[in-house]
């Protein structure tokens, strides 16, 4: 449910999310080309396309990591990249219709620099954006030509899965805000269905579509899993030390909106006596002021959350790179993959 | 997106409408069996059977409407009802999905002398709530045994297109707020797709499931499509005249909430002079006070705006019947479909 950035600086970015870009974009395109009734003009602005008068914008739009991982992982098993298009396009809605539902949810008024549909047109209208976009991905889903039915059956019943985790996960994440006695397993588990599940997908479903082969699927899923960790992490690590002009947010935004990510997580739970007190009252608070953000930085700069954090994250980057080496890929797509996976351990923004 | 009577009050329930009800009501509580987290027991009470503390309420739930002209349409072209079982659940959590979603948009507050998910547990858990229903409604329709893969895909593609349908409406239904313009023609076809679309499908969906000819599906579906205009006629007529202890709503509350209902459509086109000019000046405002309602509703009574919502409301009965003759089922099906026509033109809650 975490957006990412939006290729504001020149950053090389990874074959993978360069390579289909063009592609991907195209058939996004055709997904919301209805003109009929105005919802879908804020659906456009919402995938970065028009400004909120509904002029084209200029520039580069997000950079479909769900997508693309969907393709790579199809062409990679020996698919066709036109077979996955459908569902590719299907999990960058759905990434879409989340982040919209999200944005109502947790008020915010900004992404990437951008106002929110809500905060343009009101939470109504954007509720109900969401629940068409929702639907759009289904369609495209269903719009399969060239693949066998059982097949597509198959797509629609694990991105339904998938889709459902993702919105428990999100409720999870609601229902955790406030608690200063989140687990560090409670933590993993809301990461692995609220960004996990739809990341896991993509390349589940990816995979499925190149191969028949259930083993190399399996392997697949396996490693989504595991770089849907890294991404979540490598995110909670940006919500604290990520740097404004990058991030488009303050460092400690995380801190100050009391969110449940991994470096306060991990703080709670390796602070003691008068630190892990201090935490507790700072996080029983209504506002943080600077001064409470400080002192959380601090605590985790005692606890070396950062360290932590990074090194967990770098973990899941060898689980999802070793998971996927057992599927005997050929060398250019294995290494396309691990420039991939550790840009996202990596980024900046 | 409208609700339907709880059966409190002791008029004869139509055949339709209890004969399937313990079948359909233990498949739909199976499909909401889930404990593991908190949203789930929310989604119970949303169907009528917890109260907000999660003990179980006794008395008659809603009257599964849609779930039960899904059966009926299956089981009169010689399907079998527990094929049909799966859509059917489908649609009731889709039903209930919309109108936790519309509760959101509407503030309403109490639904059926009950508060609102939202109203207890907060617009985003109640947002995310919804969400998840809508996953489960998908998840029911995808776990067909008994049917091949191609109709069971086919029904999943019919019901995307309904579902999008329903939202759109929604959507056109929040544009139009507080516009004093709106045409018969754009009501029509906003009530078309609002409440018309997935009732159109109930009966529609039942009966591919229930036959493989085309010709007698296209017969339900033009039927259906008359039932959605009855249904949501009729719901506004109760929306300005019901009565309060049978609507919970009290009289002229679709006045005052500026609702864009056929009999102030209606009005607001045939009023001339003076009147017309009063009624734009009253949705003009903010607040509605009970001077203005009342006066609306004496300007309503000029033009007969009751008569002509009801006579439209009978036109689509006999186009709903007429058009089901011709797919030329049993005398009791007939009968049966006849006697919830009518019942849905006539009711008083």
């Amino acid at each position: 449910m975490i957006d990412e950035y939006e290729g504001r600086i020149s950053t090389p970015v990874p074959r993978i999310l360069e390579k289909y870009r063009d592609e991907i974009s195209e058939a996004l395109k055709i997904s919301i080309s209805d003109q009929s009734i105005f919802v879908y003009e804020m659906l456009r602005y919402c995938l970065g396309w028009v400004d909120k008068t509904g002029e084209p914008v200029k520039g580069v739009p997000g950079k479909a990591l769900r997508p693309s991982l969907c393709l790579f992982a199809c062409e990679s098993v020996g698919g066709r990249v036109t077979n996955a298009m459908p569902t590719a396009v299907s999990l960058e809605l759905i990434h879409n219709f989340s982040l919209i539902h999200d944005e109502i949810q947790d008020f915010d008024e900004v992404r990437h620099h951008r106002p929110t549909l809500w905060s343009i047109w009101g939470a109504p209208k954007a509720l109900v954006a969401g629940d068409v976009l929702r639907m759009i991905a289904d369609r495209s889903l269903e719009a399969y030509g060239d693949i066998d039915v059982g097949t597509t059956l198959r797509q629609v019943a694990l991105l339904t899965e998938a889709c459902l985790d993702m919105i428990e996960g999100q409720y999870m994440d609601i229902s955790f805000e406030g608690k200063s006695s989140v687990t560090l397993y409670q933590y993993m588990n809301m990461i692995a269905r609220k960004t996990g599940a739809l990341i896991r997908s993509s390349i589940h479903l990816g995979s499925i579509i190149g191969s028949s082969d259930d083993e190399v699927a399996r392997m697949f899923r396996r490693s989504g899993q595991s770089l849907g960790y890294v991404f979540q992490i490598r995110d909670d690590i940006l919500g604290t030390w990520g740097k404004e002009y990058l991030t488009g947010k303050p460092v400690g935004s995380d801190i100050r909106r009391k969110k449940n990510s991994l470096p306060i997580v991990y703080a709670m739970s390796e602070s003691q006596g008068v630190a892990k007190k201090a935490l507790k009252e700072v996080f029983s608070k209504n506002e943080l002021e600077d001064r409470d953000v400080e002192l959380v930085l601090e605590i985790m700069e005692d606890v070396r959350s950062m360290e932590y954090s990074q090194g967990l994250a770098e973990e899941f980057c060898d689980k999802a790179l070793d998971t996927l080496r057992e599927a005997r890929l050929s060398r250019d797509a294995m290494d396309d993959f691990g420039e991939l996976v550790h840009f996202l351990a990596n980024r900046e923004f």
